[in-house]
């Protein structure tokens, strides 16, 4: 018996049908963030010990839509763009552990496969959904990125509409946001496959960015809408005062994370 | 009986429901433009009389990839951009009409509606598909245009991969390519509700970019591989020889057309 | 120069490219079709002159769901039947025109391009949708079609949930409705290429099915809800009253219909 | 800190938002398996230590095409039919583990978010794909259920197009295929979040059926292809020779399996 080879499944003799590479994770993309207050023991509810509220401003949500294109090393996937492009929105809030303040992604929804595999990897919590953004150009009607330009954004999954937001940029910002700017407090849970027996993995992990690069953030003013939905509890952080939003590119390297706690979850 | 309203079907009381509104329709997009000399008896076959081969290398083809985001006037469309993005990928060779030399939609595939919509109108025969496209961007692993740069871009329909290719840009470019610069010479064909009666609209039309902008052309080398398909013949446009291959961003209005004949066309 | 060939667009040198071939075309189904009443008014305002409300019972509407396999002579698409299967959402009022009552679609959402073209050719007002319907089935926790058994399904278009029903299978039923019941009355509109000059294409069609044979109907209780949408016009439909509801499969053929007056709508 | 709930991420103060409930999971299906020899040492290449090839045609191999409506308890899935619906396709072979031969899933290809979810707690390699089968029906140009009826059946990821099968139906059979017959030995893989520390969850679990009910079977006649594509595997298990096709409906409960062995594999 050789080994089976391949980062993620299927693994295979060669490894070659993969569904995600290793990482590196390399991504091009466009971002929506937008900041927003909601009840913090809504948050609260969503953070299982030992996490707890950020002391400061602790009902602090971002909800953040992303056009990416990503690849591994070697970027072949940019060459075949159905297995490099995909978009997703996501929820972003703060929690504490051991002193420190942490962002942590509470609900995603992505439209490709291969972020799914990425994102159980990395501890984010992915549904499949459509997703859509404004792209800016700098011909035709669609906007550039100035003052004034206005983007709109959207999200349904199991075809209802979850979420939606249209953005008017305002100026260049000093900063884009900070509730996504920490680095990300996740667990990997995955049930055991015996009934009764709690969790096979319960893994509490930190990770972020291996390197970055952007563009100006842009200050924008958001009206912001969420849908109920019977298998969805976005709209539990419902928006009770606007915070900000911003638009930015980026450039994002992914490479592995850390291992905080295994095993000692409280969640059921 | 009040009269029904709305520019496209379904008509009502309203008009909000219409597939598209009436255009003006503006459009920003990105063009990957390939062109290529194929056999020029495979052009001729799809030019009904009276239409002509053009006079000058005639079995010029350009297969076109465009990322597009579109609205009618208001650009609401915009905003909700799920209404506003599609992606196209179509094949376009040249005649000889009336002594003058023009550009014609042979086979074109959009993944939405309102663009099969506009489509009919204008002639375009499309059909959906699921078309890719990478997109430049100024950071991350995504190419920027400039010379180097690679963008990949495929074609699928019913399940199956119709073409893709990998253009290499090289420099800029005093034009963007010569089989679709034409106007365009189309047919707007329907059958007749009842059997055995043959064409119930046969109409020929021409029409062109009411306005026209774009940023510079830039030149690549192109890698272009067409697949067979039981109901698809894209591949008897077979590649014998590279032209040259263009890509450029550029926004375009379109606002209508003018009618050359009308119940001439030879089509069965 | 030889005649293109192809019954639909894109026509070519041998018509294998035509997105639908020629009628007849085959359908085996399973039908689920809401009735109620709303306000009269709003099902005349969809009514173009000359066709004036059915005399009896003229707020009459059915809401249907369909989920169909089909095929022209030969049958092919069955044995690859991505081109095969497709569902539909379609809503019918029934109309009165020289004296006969007709049946008449007013919206419709599919979820493939050869129906989209089916439905130019037979004046069906189509968009793309995302449908779904219970199946029954003999085995496991799907519904059989029996007393007690309950069916769900759902339409949505542009990320967007449009309807939704659940669906409680009564007993069987001497018929399956009356609303859909009559020939239907289309109108087939194309408006001109040139601006300002309106309609192209405006015949007035009836047409039926060719053959029809299905089992036995079975009456349910039906719970309908209706939501709003920006380009949605179907919950002005609003359900005022409930008449009935029914289960079917089904078997039909469709091969042309008839033209009855041309160029003589009223319609903008 | 309440404890946060749901079977399945998102974990949330109610569990309402799980991507998926807990078992048991019930299923209603129709399922085309076609059963063909390939090279036995590209089903070896497929088995990490300490499985070994079954000792009897160890070249066996059941690629499998499922039409499925699925939900947990309560069964609210089937009446949001989007929510119950899949199509997947999948490639199984035969093992030896302690003795005993079990079933073992390669590859598998599924079409909704809940799927892989399921997929990922029994040790499933899922991806997402198109999956299309031609469906039995009493009326119209569908295939019933009997001798002569021909069924199609194709899988295509990433568009492009992997498998393609048609099958006509011979007679009933006294079963359903052998190689998918036995219980499930699968993975449960998940590299470490920390780079160069290998797996973090390594399980070698079985599971099967907790029960089943069926149909006849149906022996079939079937030719199958199979297509190369770039980031699969799927045609290195070449066709060399028939064995045999089935077509059957069941009903199957899933509800947890077995753990056999943790952190023991050989997998990099």
């Amino acid at each position: 018996m050789s080994p089976v080879r391949g980062w993620f499944h299927p693994k295979t003799a060669t490894g070659a049908a993969s569904l995600v590479p290793a990482p590196p994770w390399r991504y091009s993309g466009d971002l929506l963030t937008v900041e927003y207050r909601t009840d913090p023991a809504r948050v609260r509810e969503l953070l299982p010990e030992p996490l707890e509220p950020a002391a400061e401003d602790p009902g602090a949500v971002a909800l953040i839509w992303a056009d990416w294109q990503s690849c591994a090393d070697g970027g072949a996937e940019l060459l075949d763009p159905v297995r490099a492009q995909y978009k997703e929105t996501f929820a972003v809030v703060r929690c504490s552990y051991r002193g420190r303040t942490y962002s942590r992604c509470v609900y995603i929804w992505v439209d490709k496969d291969f972020a799914i595999a990425r994102g159980l990897h990395q501890g984010y919590p992915k549904k499949l959904g459509s997703i859509h953004l404004t792209r800016p150009h700098p011909y035709g009607p669609a906007p550039c990125v100035e003052a004034g330009a206005r983007f709109g954004a959207t999200l349904a999954a199991a075809d209802r509409r979850l979420a939606e937001v249209v953005a008017t940029l305002r100026e260049p910002s000093a900063g884009g946001g900070f509730v996504n700017g920490h680095p990300m407090l996740h667990h990997r849970w995955l049930p055991s496959i015996e009934k009764g027996k709690g969790l096979a993995l319960d893994e509490l992990i930190e990770s972020g960015a291996a390197s970055f690069e952007g563009g100006p953030p842009w200050a924008a003013d958001a009206e912001l809408t969420l849908f109920e939905a019977p298998t969805e509890e976005l709209a539990r952080l419902r928006v009770d005062e606007p915070i900000g939003a911003y638009y930015r590119q980026v450039g994002v390297v992914w490479d592995g994370g850390r291992l905080l706690e295994s095993g000692t979850s409280g969640a059921r």
